[in-house]
């Protein structure tokens, strides 16, 4: 496989620019170190770890991961110093126990006072600590206790007070930066998450507490605000492959977005003055719901192409105005989808094609599960 | 873990209740005997060799299946008669070949001169024929030849007069069934799509052509009308799991559904009025689009939730009315959620758990990819 060119590989396939993926990481890597960060890059948008050598220039340490299969598939291959960046689910306490006691560095993140119950509950071997990120909800509406609630200070406060569990820093996530257009508005939100955080961060040095503080997203640490170089860490993750999605909110252009998904017509439907191309939502997911201006995703180099539905391995395409001309698309035609949210796209293949130049380098397996 | 309960699972989990497929499975092979039809069930749903096995009686023929992927995995496990019912993709013609040559029978399906051509440019050794379905399209407009249009007639006569190339049947997918609402709907699809075929098998009759007819859809094939009868086959898939959109078609009961996702609350979010579980669209995908009057899926037993929306590992649930009662959910409470998409759900998740009665009795491993 490896040297020849893409138009070789079976369709659906996901296919990876690895250039573009050093690009993008080396611009984070720089762009941190430029603001005096620490860059903990996030694994869920890709799950391996030819990926998270590149985003972690090969040392290996200082990672998130969404999922605790994602923990343990690092931690089997000499990754450390990880961090599980989800609300501790009560069913995998022992789990997370037993990465803490085989890492050097495994942390875990809460929200809740009985999370910390069950870490109590838990006591770790050899005189080992938990080491805990209290989650914050600065604006994103999602996961962590408001950081304007006095519960918010009273967990941190109770944490540090627990034998055996270290408080180790603040997390916010401001996924409200997908909701921006442009970067004066990433950076809107950027600076209000910092704020939220350090405001956060003054009140527990108020009661006596110092630990590290992390922000993160693509959007906001694709254009960061000066205030982000107070912060000990950021975590984003979706940079290393980009999006059409992160294109329209700002972070990047479209030349920028490393991953694709080949595909091939399959069919005429001048009855409906339709293609059908041979890639469903398994090969692209559902994400975006389709309210691109070109639909699902955007089809390179026909801007006049619109992916307009998707059933479990076809795919509906039309024009957006106008005839198609069928003499253009004979049955058998490549045709290249920039996927709206490759978080969404990259989960529906077991294999990434990884490619340099158009040529085939290598290809990436990625981990599944929980 | 045989012999567990479902809650020993770490969430997000799919478990497959395996008395109600094996019901599911068999009520459709009565259904079809009593019809005098051929049932060729399609794996889609589930893509393992253990619903495999119920579905076709343990007799491992007369499959029906949706990329080749599948078809490769049931011919390395002993399956035979595997019918790949996707237009004819130019890039497998080699994959088809070798699969043609090596099964007792393989069939494939095209709807396109052009697809005829591939296969005249690779006749088969030893003497084998191409078994082609020709897909006729009767108003679900996706893939198909019109059956209205001349070139259906034309075509099917070509594929006649090609050597090495023999018309097997004639296919048509009645997924416009998935519009309906109740018996009587589906009932007039299943008739519309069955007169239109037989009419169809006329014409081709008057030209000299006598081959098998097929068409299905699991709403059809739930309730299918006396004419089905005049057909060689049908090809249901998706009833071995249901769901609730085939609930809420007319096709099954909820009581039918054979799959839940096993999800846990996660996160209390009092100032949103809302909980977050451990399941996003990793665990349950995006399909519906939230249109249920739950959301994104029912969760059993509480008619009062809604799943509102999710992110790759979050889900939020939100009263349909009313203020939540944090007290009846404590971090940590399973949630049951029936999938909106049992084939979209089932893709999400690399292996299945399946019990009887609520134990474990063992895991079913999907194949993926294309």
């Amino acid at each position: 496989m490896e040297g020849e060119a893409l138009s070789s590989l079976c369709t659906p396939a996901l296919v990876v620019d690895v250039d573009k993926v050093k690009r993008n990481a080396q611009r984070m890597i720089e762009r941190c170190q430029k603001l005096g960060v620490q860059l903990r890059p996030h694994m869920k948008t890709h799950k391996t770890l030819e990926c998270a050598d590149i985003m972690t220039g090969g040392s290996r340490r200082c990672v998130v991961v969404s999922t605790l299969a994602e923990a343990c598939f690092y931690a089997d291959h000499a990754f450390d110093d990880i961090l599980y960046a989800y609300s501790l689910p009560f069913d995998k306490v022992e789990r997370c126990a037993a990465l803490s006691e085989r890492l050097d560095l495994f942390q875990i993140l809460l929200d809740h006072p009985q999370a910390l119950e069950q870490l109590k509950k838990r006591p770790l071997r050899d005189g080992r600590q938990w080491h805990v990120w209290l989650k914050v909800d600065c604006g994103n509406g999602r996961a962590g206790v408001l950081h304007s609630e006095p519960e918010a200070l009273r967990l941190a406060q109770a944490i540090t007070q627990t034998e055996g569990v270290e408080l180790t820093g603040v997390y916010a996530h401001c996924g409200n930066t997908y909701n921006c257009r442009g970067v004066e508005q990433i950076q809107a939100v950027a600076q209000e998450t910092t704020s939220l955080t350090l405001q956060f961060m003054e009140k527990l040095k108020a009661v006596g507490i110092t630990c590290k503080s992390s922000i993160g997203s693509t959007p906001s640490c694709s254009h960061p605000v000066t205030d982000m170089a107070q912060l000990s860490e950021v975590h984003p993750g979706n940079y290393a492959f980009y999006d059409a999605q992160q294109s329209m909110i700002g972070s990047c252009s479209l030349d920028d977005v490393a991953v694709r998904v080949l595909t091939r017509v399959i069919g005429h439907s001048p009855h409906r003055n339709q293609l059908l191309i041979d890639c469903g939502w398994t090969g692209l997911s559902l994400d975006g719901a389709g309210k691109l201006p070109t639909g699902y995703a955007v089809i390179e180099g026909h801007p006049n192409l619109k992916l307009l539905s998707m059933t479990q391995e076809h795919g509906r395409v039309e024009p957006i105005s106008g005839q198609l001309d069928y003499s253009k698309y004979p049955l058998g035609t490549l045709l290249t989808l920039i996927p709206y949210h490759s978080c969404a796209t990259a989960m529906m293949h077991p294999v990434y094609y990884v490619h340099s130049e158009g040529r085939l380098v290598g290809k990436w397996t990625p981990t599944r599960g929980w």
